[in-house]
């Protein structure tokens, strides 16, 4: 019973994967934390989402152990745990292979911001860590996924806490919130920011970036210390 | 009670918006004036659509003072009273951050008038007003924005009741009429017209704007003095 | 009572429109003719989908004349009235500005033939009528639609049973059949045909057309002698 | 009564493919075979997805024989056929128009393994059979298009168990599985690399295939010895 809160947590955000039309199929997974316990809930591999319930969620530890749950579970689960153990800030992580984002993850390249759409959610592109090298994928692949994650925020001194979102080259990306609801969240933000900009440089591909003062803005009037956007 | 005609206008307004796909989550806000009491009612900030209710609707005066309502109203506020200020035609005002007319705008290109069903709703290019200074930006921004709508228009010459939306560059739309329900409705004639004009360029990046014949025959036959199109 | 079963079957037809997503609002109208009393019914003119019942349906004659009804019928009655009365043949007919069919017609180009799905259909380009000169346009508009559409498929040698579509240039798609429902079946077939052709383009611009004896094995398992797809 | 296992699966299986929203109208079939029987069930031609009945399913040999039902079959039953008596490991055939993976079988081209979505399911690139000579054209059509995919296969030493999809350039593309149920998600995962293909190269017209590591890491963790994809 101690697993209940993190359990309906992550159940109700892989429920709105498909809701949100961010996974085909068995695409995509949500998980949440508990901190004070140092375990987090997670989808089970491979289960359609209409299936789904919240008991079959599975709880593990970050050294991948099962710690509740009968299922298997998700084949990406070591890479929330590199995150999670990371950054400690971080309460709900989520992987899709949505349209648009994954496209951008599959053509390499980071995406543009190009509008306020984007700065109300981060202030720079968003990042594109490169593909990894033949070592790391055919090691701890998952594990060294989640590395990889943070090698590059490291590298470019990036902060997960208003970046939550990357692409990983050729695979698709992977977000983060203070809560699993909050990583869907970003996930379909994501999937909006990617469409908007891949018809944006269709549309004008010789377009300038989003001006600073625009970024600044935008950004600090919803997460900023004086943000007047939603009810407090 | 006095405010309750304009609380359920915008109220419905509102609820067309995810109807109509024209909002992600809540990047989006509708609003309709009373004339005869100088306010009009608004989406509350943040608030997603789905909870919303016609009680929460926040009706505000031009100084952006909160006349009735517990909730703090949309962020975009201030940019709403300054059109309907200075526009004593204006009914309804709608803003979204629509996936197509938000392309546009972050290319920071006007749409081009390429066939009849843009010229039954204008005889032009939607009009795109530029990026605006830092200033502006760093100062009373939602305020500014309105005003960057106003010059742009006075500047071009540009009449408000035949030119019923505008593309801010780097931004997103905005729409009005003669009421809230008008004004939402352009938001999604709008969408389409920018959908329409993207692809139509991907297929033939040359095509010449819409002859001058057509544009005035739609146009007229739809809004002039002998217009046949609808039941009066 | 007499005209009950064109009233039916134009209700019907129209009804399909929005659930065929092939209509935004009221852009859209499917009509149905009775060749033995020269008459035919059509949409009323701005009415939504959603409120349209079958007594609405206008009946109108070939002059132009109301004959039973108490609506004004859709704004493109004249171009139905000029197809029906040259082509009799012809038992319905649609227009709508479905989303990649009117952007071909904005791009002023006939759909080329590049797929069996096309070719399922019909053994040629979409052909692409021009824009009509301006006396043409500021005349009697309507009814020199329906004339550029004849014309044009005179001048090509076009017959209307074999290719049951055309693509006004700068304004949108019209489509016919031996009843309204078949009227309406092209339309979407079309508005898919166009969506292909368009994705095809971008992915190899340098594609070939179909090669005819495709073009002739698809046609003919369809709609030839030794027909046999579908229940007789 | 000895064929309800197969029509009930290839009634379930037909009745997915609108759901998945990969056919218009009636453009599209699935099929499932009783190995033991050497017969297969398969959906009857031009019929309704709405009106389908799991009994209105039609029972065929490999010789086109009709073995139990009343309906015409497919025009597409004698691809199946030749598919089905070749590939003795096959258990469900799927065919439909979907609109991206015919958008790349029109452009005649491979569908390009662009991302560990792809390498997920295949490790090269969706192959594509090229359009088939007139004569065989204008014989024995379907049967030499199902002669055509195996030769293509064969010439190119691919193993149609862990290739399970194929393009016919000009046409569409056909699906495979160790059942009815398995073929249809195949295509509905073609469907869908083939959209992310598309927008990749839009995105990115320079971009590298996958490397060969992360295909053969995604590929075999979900179909390899030690897959650790799913439950067992």
């Amino acid at each position: 019973m101690k697993y209940k809160r993190i359990k309906e947590e992550a159940y109700e955000a892989n429920k709105q994967l498909p809701l949100l039309d961010l996974v085909l199929f068995t695409f995509g997974n949500a998980s949440a934390i508990d901190r004070d316990l140092s375990v987090f809930a997670i989808k089970p591999s491979g289960v359609p989402y209409s299936e789904l319930r919240a008991e079959d969620m599975v709880v593990v530890d970050f050294e991948d152990r099962i710690v509740e749950g009968t299922l298997r579970p998700s084949s990406d689960t070591k890479t929330h745990a590199v995150l999670y153990q990371t950054w400690t800030e971080v309460g709900g992580i989520c992987h899709t292979h949505s349209t648009y984002a994954t496209s951008w993850a599959q053509a390499q390249m980071p995406i543009p911001i190009l509008g306020t759409t984007h700065a109300d959610h981060l202030t720079i592109d968003v990042p594109c860590a490169p593909v990894m090298d033949d070592q790391s994928i055919q090691g701890d692949y998952e594990h060294q996924t989640g590395k990889q994650i943070i090698d590059y925020f490291n590298r470019c001194n990036l902060n997960p806490s208003e970046v939550e979102m990357v692409l990983i080259a050729g695979h698709a990306p992977f977000t983060w919130g203070a809560s699993a609801a909050k990583a869907v969240y970003n996930s379909a933000v994501l999937e909006e920011l990617a469409r908007m900009a891949y018809l944006t440089l269709q549309i004008n591909p010789e377009v300038a970036g989003l001006k600073e003062a625009l970024r600044s803005k935008h950004y600090e009037r919803k997460h900023g210390d004086k943000a007047y956007y939603g009810q407090e």
